[in-house]
C-alpha cells in the first residue's frame, strides 16, 4: 500500500492511496476519507462508486461527502471506476474501457485480464481496507452516480447481508435496454445477454429486491435521461414493495452540482441504517 | 454577456458568463450562485477570490461554498484570477502573467495591456453583475484564498464602506516580505517599491486597517508558510487593536481541503455582517 497524499479535511483525513490489485492485475488507487472518530477505533463505511470517464478524484474534491460524513462520523471509500496503466486495453469511447468499469467482471478480451472491477470492489478493496484501516465491515453502505450508481444498487442486492443500505444519485438503472448498457454487458461479458441480469438493478428489484432501505435522487433535467431510464426502476420498486424513497428533483441535471446538492441526504440517510445496525 | 452554462444547485443556480472586459482588454469567464431567493429580489454577494494556477472554476467546484451560501441566501462571486487569450502575455512560472493576476493593475510591458485585474474586480465586474443579476450592491462581503486572500484584504482595506465584512483562507499576507510577492510586484508595477504599500495586506493594516470585522484561517501545517508570512499580519493586526478572528489550525495544508472544512463558518461570518446592514 502507498499513501499518495493525506490531507487534514474536516478534522479528518482525506487520504489517496495506491496498491496493486490482483484482481485487477494492475495498480489500482483510491480516495478514503476518515473522519477524527476513526483515531479512536473503527467506524462505518460508506462506498461512493463513481460514474463515466471519473476516477477516484471526482467525488472526493466535488461531492462534498466529507462534511457530512465528519458530522456522522462515516468514513468513505472513492474507488476508481476501472483499471488503469498502459497495458491496459482502452477504448476511444469515452464509455468503454478505463474510466468505464461499469463493476462487471469480463468475460471477453481484450478486457478480460484487468476489467474484474466486480471482484475489486466487493472483494479485494473490502479485504485490503479492512487490514489497513480503521473501518467497522460489519457497517458498511454503498452509493454512487451514473454508472456509480449502477455499480450501488447492483452490488447491494446481489450480496445480501452486505450493505445496510443501498442510495444513488441518477444510476443506470436498466442497462439491458440502454446504449448505456447493452454496449458494455456485450463488450465485457459477451453478446449472450443471460448473464446480464445480474448487472441490471431493474431487473434485480423484480428478482430479489434490497432487505434494506433505498434512496434514490434523479435531476429531472438530467441530459441522460433516456439512457438512465430510471422510470422502469420506479416501476419495479413499486411493484416489488420495495422499501424505498424515489425522488424526481425538479431543475437538476447530471452534474456534480446535482450530486452534492443531495449528498447531505445521503449521507444521514446512510447513518440512520448503519448506527441503528 | 454569454452563459457558458446554469446548473440547478442547492434549489438555486450555479452559472457561468463571460463577457468582454473592457479592463482586461479580452474576454472574461466568471461563476456566479444565485440562491433561491434571489428568484424573489436582490440577494447579498459574497466575493470569492482564488489563489495561483486557479480560474474561476476551482472554488466553485471544490469550495463546496454553495451549500452555505444557499443556507444563508446569499450569493457567490468567483472572478478569474488574470486576463486570458492566446494575446496576453504569459510567463513559464505559474506564479506569474495567467493564473497569477495578483489583483493589481499592471504599469509594467508586456503585462499592462491586458492585467488589470485590480480595475477589472473592484470595478468593472461589479458594474457588470449590477446590471444584470439580482444582487444587492449595498450589501456585500469579500473572502478569497491565497492570492485571492491578499486580493479581498488589499480590496476591503483599499475601498472603505464598499464591503462589511472580509476574510481570507491562507492569505499571501506580506507580499513585499516574500518571494510571493516582490516578483510579482515587480514585474506587475516596476522595481520602485513606493508603490507597492497598496497591495500589502500587512501594511495596509498598519496603515488604515479595516472598519469591519476580518475572519482567517491558516493551516499550522501549510506547505507555503514561508511565503505567506501571517505572523506578519497577525501582529499588524493585534498591534492595530483591529476587530478580527485569527485561527491557526492545526494540521491543515493549503489545499482545498482546508478551503472546504471552513467554508461554512466564512459564509456564516459573512453572513452575520452582511444581514445586519
Amino acid at each position: 500500500m502507498k499513501t499518495i497524499s493525506e490531507n487534514a479535511c474536516f478534522d479528518g483525513t482525506q487520504g489517496v492511496y495506491s496498491h496493486a490489485s490482483s484482481a485487477c492485475n494492475c495498480e489500482m488507487t483510491f480516495g478514503l476519507f476518515l473522519p477524527r472518530e476513526a483515531r479512536d477505533g473503527p467506524v462505518p463505511v460508506l462506498w461512493y462508486l463513481s460514474g463515466l470517464t471519473c476516477t477516484h478524484e471526482n467525488a472526493m474534491t466535488k461531492a462534498g461527502a466529507q462534511t457530512w460524513a465528519a458530522e456522522h462520523g462515516i468514513a468513505v471509500v472513492f474507488p476508481d471506476t476501472s483499471p488503469r496503466g498502459d497495458d491496459v486495453a482502452d477504448d476511444e469511447a469515452y464509455d468503454l474501457g478505463k474510466g468505464a468499469g461499469f463493476y462487471v467482471n469480463a468475460t471477453q478480451n481484450p478486457w478480460k485480464p484487468h476489467f474484474q472491477m466486480w471482484d475489486y470492489i466487493a472483494e479485494e478493496l473490502p479485504a485490503v481496507l479492512a487490514d489497513t484501516f480503521a473501518l467497522d465491515m460489519e457497517r458498511q453502505g454503498i452509493t454512487g452516480h451514473s454508472m456509480g450508481g449502477h455499480g450501488a444498487l447492483t452490488l447491494a442486492m446481489n450480496l445480501p447481508g452486505r450493505f445496510a443500505s443501498v442510495s444513488a444519485f441518477a444510476p443506470i438503472a436498466n442497462p439491458t435496454a440502454s446504449d448505456w448498457g447493452r454496449k458494455q454487458l456485450s463488450a465485457y461479458l459477451g453478446d449472450d445477454d443471460a448473464g446480464w441480469a445480474k448487472h441490471d438493478s431493474t431487473l434485480l428489484m423484480q428478482d430479489k429486491g434490497f432487505e434494506g432501505p433505498i434512496l434514490i435522487d434523479q435531476g429531472a433535467s438530467d441530459q441522460f435521461l433516456d439512457l438512465l431510464k430510471p422510470e422502469a426502476l420506479a416501476q419495479a420498486i413499486a411493484a416489488k414493495r420495495q422499501q424505498a424513497t424515489f425522488r424526481m428533483q425538479s431543475g437538476y441535471d447530471h452534474s456534480y452540482f446535482f450530486v452534492s446538492t443531495f449528498m447531505e441526504d445521503h449521507v444521514a440517510f446512510h447513518a440512520d441504517a448503519l448506527y441503528a445496525l
